[in-house]
C-alpha cells in the first residue's frame, strides 16, 4: 500500500460502495414510498442485489488481499524470515488483515440472505465491526513516521471511526438517514484515500508535501471538510436523482393511482414506518 | 476572526439561534398543552417559521463568509498564493468552511420543510453534523499558540462538542428537555465567544489577559460555569413567560373550554406523548 | 476544601445522598411490586418526598457555599484582590460553583413537582447536569500539584462523570436497575471523599502519604474497587431489606389479598412496566 | 499472575466461558425459534442451568482468587509490610480485586434466579460492571514497564472495555447478536491472555521476546486481529452446529408438525420478537 496505487485501489472500492449503498438505500426507502403496492415483489429483488453485494465484496476484498501479497515488494504469503530473523513485510499483512474482515462482511451478506437461521441485521453488524478492526490496523500502523503522514491517517481513522459508530447506530435503529449518513462518511473514506495518495505520493513524480509545514495540516483540516461537504452533496443529488425517477417511472406505469389525497395518507404512513 | 469583532460575530449569532430555538421548542410544546384544537392550525405556521429559519441562517452564513473573506488582511478568495509559494491566511478559509456547513444546515432546512420525500429529521441532523465539523476545525485550530488561547479554545470546542452530541441524540428521540437542554448549550457557546473576545481582543485597546498565569485558567474555569448557570437561567425564564403567555392567552380567547378537570386529562397526554 | 473538614463535609453529603436514593428508588419499586392498590396513595407522598428531597438538597448547597466562602483563609466573597493586582483564593469559589449547581438540582426538584407545567424527568438531567460540571471544575483543578494528589483526584473525575452518564441513561430510559446502580456510584464518590481526606490531610496530624510512591498508586486503585464493591454491598442490604420490610408489612395489612397465584400475576405485570 | 500459568489460568477461564456463553445464547435463540410450545419447559431448565452457571462463577473467581494469594511468592493475605514498612504485594491483590468481582456476578446470578424479588437482568450488568472494574485494574497496572509488556496489556484493556460495553447495551436491548458478539469478544480475551502468556513468559524456557522491537508491535496489532478473525469462526460454528441440532432432533421428536408454511410463519414471529 506505500504507494500511489495502493492507496488509489482501497479509496475507489470505497467510493464505489458509498454510492452503492446510499443508491439501495435511497431506492429502497423511495420504492417503499412511492410504490407500496409493489414493495413484496421488489423485496425478493432486494433479496438477489445483497447476495449480489456480498460477492462483489468478497471479489473486492480477494483482489485487495492478493494485491498486497504479490506486488513486487510484497511478503508473498511469507510471515517470518527465518534467515535474517525478523518479521516479513509486516505492512503488507496489515492491510490483508484489513481486507479480510471485508471479506467476511460480504461472506455474511450471502449466509444471512441464503440461510433463514440467521438475523438479516446481522451483516451490519459485520459491516461496523470491519470498519473497527479498520480503525485499529491504522492506528497502530504510523509509528515514528512524519508528521504530515501521520495527520492524514489520523484523518483517516477518524472517519473510519464516526464510520462504524453510525454503522452500529443504524443496526440497532435502521434509519433511512443514518444509512445515507454512513453512506456518506464512506465516500469520504473513499475521497480522502485518494487525497492521502496524492498528498504522500504526487503520481506526478515529484516530491512529496513538505511534511514539517504547519501549513499543510491546516489546509487539510479544511480539505477534509471538503471532501465531506463534497460526499454529502452528491448523496443528496443521487437523493434527489432516484427520487424523482421512482416517482415519474410510478406516473407513467400506474397513472390512475396517483392522486393528492392518496398520496398524502401514504406518506404519513411510510414516515411513520420509517 | 483573529479580532475583537470576528469573535463578537458568530457569539451574537450562535446567542440569537440560542435564544430563538428555546423560545420556538417551548412554543411547540406550550402550544400542544394548552391548545390541542389549535395544534392542525399552529402546525402549518411552524412550517413556514422553519423555512424562515433556514433563509436566516443562510443569511447568517453568508454575512460570516463574506466577512472572513473580504476584511482588511483575509483571503480575498485566494487559497494558494503562487507568488510566495505558500498557502494564503488559511485560518480565514477555516471559519469560511465552518460558517458553510451552518449554511447548509438552512438549506437543508428549507429542503425538508418544502418537499415532501425528505423526512423532516433530517434538518436536526444537519445542526449536529455542522456542530461535529465546527468543534473539528476549532480542534485542528490552534497549534502552537498560548496557554491561555489554547484554554479558552479547548473550553470552545468542549460545548461545541456536546452541543452535537446532544442535537443528535435528540434527533434520535426527540423530547423538550433535550431541545431546551442543546439550546442552552449554543447560548454557553455564544456568551463564550464573547467572553474569548474580551478575554484575547480586550475592546479598550488594552493587552491581552497574561497567556501564561495559571490563575487565569483556573479564573475562566469557572467563569465558563458561570456562563452556563446564566444560559440556564435565560431558557428558564423563557421558559416560564411563554407557558403563562400560551396559557393567559387561551383563557382569553376559549374560557369556556378550561376546566380543571379537562385541563388535568390532557396535560396527562401530552405528558405521554412527549 | 483544602483540609480534612473540606472533604469530609461533601463526602458525607454524597454518602448520605446516595443511601437515600437508593432507599427511595427501592421503596418505589417494592411498592409497586407488591401493594398495587395503594400505588396512587403513596404517588402524593411520593410527590411531598420530592420536594423535601429539593429542600434539603438547597440546604445541603447553602451550608457547603457558605462554609466555602467563610472558613478562615477563604475568598469572604472576593472575587478580584485589586490590591495585590490577583484573582482571591479561586479554588474556594470553585467549591462554591460546584455546590450552586447541586443546589440548582434542589430548586428543579421543588420546581418540578409543584408546577404543572415541568415534565418531571427535567429533575433527572439537572442531576446529571450538575455532576458533569462537578466532573468539570475536578478535571481543571489539580495543575501542578504531586502524582498522588492528581491521582486521587483523577479517580473522583472518573466516578463523577460515570455517575453523571448513568443518571443520563436512566433520564433517558428509567429502570430500577440503573436508579441503584448510580446510587452506589454516589455512596463511592462519599467514601471516596472521606478516603481523600485520609490520604492528603491525615487528622491523626501526621503528614500525607509519600506522594510520589508508586505502590500508593497500585494501592489506591484496588482500594477505589474496594470502596465500590461496599457500595455495592450496602445498597444491596439495603435492597432486601426494604424488600422483606414492604412484604412483611403488606402481610399484616392485608392478608386476605397474599395468594400465590395472584402474587405472581402482579409481579409479572410490574416487571414488564419496570 | 507474573508467570506463564498465571496468564493461562484466567485465560482458560475467559475462553470457557466465551464458549459456554456462545452456546448458551445460541441454544436460546434456536428453542425459541423452532419448537414454540415447548419453550416454557426449557425455562425451566435454562432457570436451573443459571444457577449452575453462577455456582461455577462462583468457583472459577475462588480458584483464581485462593491461586494468587498462595502461590509461593504471593501476599499470603497480608496486605501491608509493617517490618519493610511498605505494601506487600499488590500486583497479588490486584488480581484477587479483579476475581473477586467476577464471584460477585456469579452471586448476582444466583440471587437474580433464585429470588423473585430481583429483576433478572441485574446478572448482565453486574458482568458488565465486573469487566469494567477489570479493565480499571489492568488500566493502572502497568506503570513503568516495558513497551511490549505494556502494549500487550493495552490491547487487553481495549478487548475488556470493548466487552463491557457490548454486555451494558444488551443490558438495556438484549439482542441475539449482541450476546454473539461479546461472547466472541470473551473468547478473544481468553486467547489474547495466552498469546500475552506466550509472549511474555515462552514455556520453553527461552528469553521473552525483545521488549523494544517495534516489528513486534506491529506483529501484535494483525496477530490481535487474526484471534478475533478466529473467536468469530469458532461463535458462527458452533451458533451453525447448534442450529443444526435443534431443528434436526425437532424433526425427530415432531415430524408431523414440520410443514414449510407453518415454519415460515414461525419465524416471523419469532423475529419480531427479537
Amino acid at each position: 500500500m506505500g504507494s500511489f496505487k495502493g492507496h488509489a485501489l482501497p479509496g475507489s472500492f470505497f467510493y464505489f460502495m458509498g454510492l452503492w449503498w446510499s443508491t439501495k438505500y435511497t431506492l429502497k426507502y423511495a420504492c417503499k414510498k412511492y410504490k407500496k403496492t409493489y414493495y413484496l415483489g421488489s423485496k425478493t429483488l432486494f433479496h438477489r442485489i445483497e447476495i449480489l453485494e456480498g460477492a462483489i465484496l468478497i471479489g473486492m476484498a480477494l483482489t485487495g488481499m492478493t494485491g498486497e501479497q504479490f506486488i513486487p515488494g510484497g511478503p508473498y504469503l511469507t510471515l517470518y524470515d527465518y534467515k535474517e530473523g525478523q518479521w516479513n513485510k509486516l505492512l503488507g499483512w496489515h492491510h490483508c488483515t484489513m481486507y479480510f474482515f471485508f471479506g467476511l462482511v460480504g461472506v455474511t451478506n450471502i449466509l444471512c440472505y441464503t440461510s433463514r437461521s440467521l438475523p438479516a441485521s446481522l451483516a451490519k453488524l459485520m459491516l461496523s465491526n470491519a470498519f473497527f478492526v479498520e480503525a485499529f490496523i491504522f492506528y497502530n500502523h504510523t509509528h515514528g513516521r512524519d508528521m504530515l503522514d501521520i495527520f492524514v491517517h489520523q484523518l483517516l481513522v477518524l472517519v473510519i471511526i464516526v464510520t462504524g459508530l453510525f454503522v452500529f447506530i443504524d443496526f440497532m435503529r435502521t434509519n433511512i438517514i443514518l444509512e445515507l449518513l454512513y453512506s456518506s462518511f464512506i465516500l469520504l473514506q473513499g475521497s480522502w484515500f485518494w487525497q492521502v495518495a496524492f498528498v504522500l505520493y504526487p503520481p506526478s513524480g515529484g516530491p512529496a508535501w513538505e511534511p514539517m509545514d504547519h501549513d499543510n495540516i491546516l489546509f487539510l483540516t479544511i480539505c477534509f471538510c471538503w471532501h465531506y461537504a463534497f460526499g454529502l452533496i452528491v448523496i443528496g443529488l443521487n437523493y434527489a436523482f432516484i427520487n424523482w425517477l421512482v416517482k415519474s417511472k410510478l406516473k407513467r406505469f400506474c397513472p390512475s393511482e396517483v392522486g393528492l389525497l392518496k398520496n398524502t395518507e401514504r406518506e404519513q404512513e411510510s414516515e411513520e414506518e420509517m
